[in-house]
């Protein structure tokens, strides 16, 4: 299965501000990609990486500096839809987004499973985005905005796909604000988890929910 | 199989004081382990809430003051261990959180086949706590202080048992912080998420991830 695995080269994971410089924020997020690109690939995946400036990398990469939503289209359109000249029904095609750090090849599994039997097959984030996705179905479209686990449910079923979600903490996390590393260094098993670690940040316990500090 | 549902009748959810009042907070949480049970029950599951003060409830209940720590305790030295009059090895017994207000029967489904299999299976919380467990290890123990699930990942490697972590977005999210009650309106399907909507609390996805306003 093809896998397309967006990244932004253009200050990437700024609400990671507070704790991280640009530079560093940088080398976490290359770090979270090469993991989930290896998770992808261990499988059984294909991974392509959908860029929007060039990125230097052993995988193959499609450059495509529109927003995410219409890069995500563009691609699916090529795969599922009106540009897809194979015969036949559309071969599944996955979207996994490149800050899942505690993506593992058996998550993905599970998702890939789920997606071969639905039409779309989509995992939620926290707060109601959709970290991961495969889609067979020809008309499903993505929207990135707001709450789109809930959207994608709705376009799903406004076109007639047969819907299923994935529940999965690990590819629920999205790593985005400083209480995401947490689970980096709870659950983390590659790179972005060995970078936290070098970079000096480790779980503090003290109070409440465990978060982390840096030393 | 037997599931412990524990449950604090004392000032229950304090971390949603600043969204919700006291007698709020306490129906609420009703609301949630009213949930909680119903989905026990359709898995197959014997719940059995075990609670620091009698509580009016049409399913069994065990009254135990002490921390949760030493409650749950309590429940597995009856169950698994010096306590056990039984012959042969121990039942599987489940420890559920009472704040799961997205626990479906599938989810549960696949704790309770997990913990079949292993003799301690795991659902990590946000944060590195322990959400459920299903144990049937004779010298398994719990401590709820901190990171526990890293604690009972080790807890369970010391005294030799098979440990699986079981990787769920809907049983890893305890409702505890006011961010967590988006999860309940995204996902929920139950009394909490009725409840929830019934007070004003509705999406906000005018920033970032996705929260909570209450009008």
């Amino acid at each position: 299965m093809e896998v397309i695995v967006p990244f932004s080269t253009d200050r990437p994971k700024s609400r990671l501000s507070s704790v991280l410089a640009p530079e560093e924020r940088v080398a976490f997020a290359r770090a979270m990609l090469d993991d989930v690109l290896d998770a992808v690939a261990a499988a059984g995946g294909e991974p392509r990486v959908l860029a929007t400036d060039a990125v230097d990398l052993d995988r193959p990469v499609t450059v495509d500096d529109r927003p995410l939503t219409d890069a995500v289209n563009g691609a699916l359109d090529t795969r599922l839809g009106a540009d897809d000249e194979s015969d036949g029904p559309p071969e599944p095609t996955a979207v996994v987004m490149a800050d899942l750090a505690l993506a593992t090849p058996a998550t993905l599994d599970r998702l890939f499973a789920a997606g071969r039997d639905a039409d779309v097959a989509v995992v939620p984030g926290r707060g109601g985005g959709t970290n991961a996705f495969v889609a067979s179905h020809p008309e499903f479209r993505v929207d990135y905005h707001g709450a789109s686990y809930l959207d994608h449910r709705e376009i799903a079923a406004a076109v007639g796909a047969a819907f299923e979600t994935v529940d999965s903490h690990r590819l629920g996390t999205d790593v985005d604000e400083p209480a995401d590393l947490a689970e980096v260094l709870i659950h983390g098993e590659g790179r972005a988890a060995t970078w936290l670690r070098e970079a000096g940040f480790a779980l503090d316990a003290s109070e409440g929910r465990v978060s982390v500090v840096r030393e």
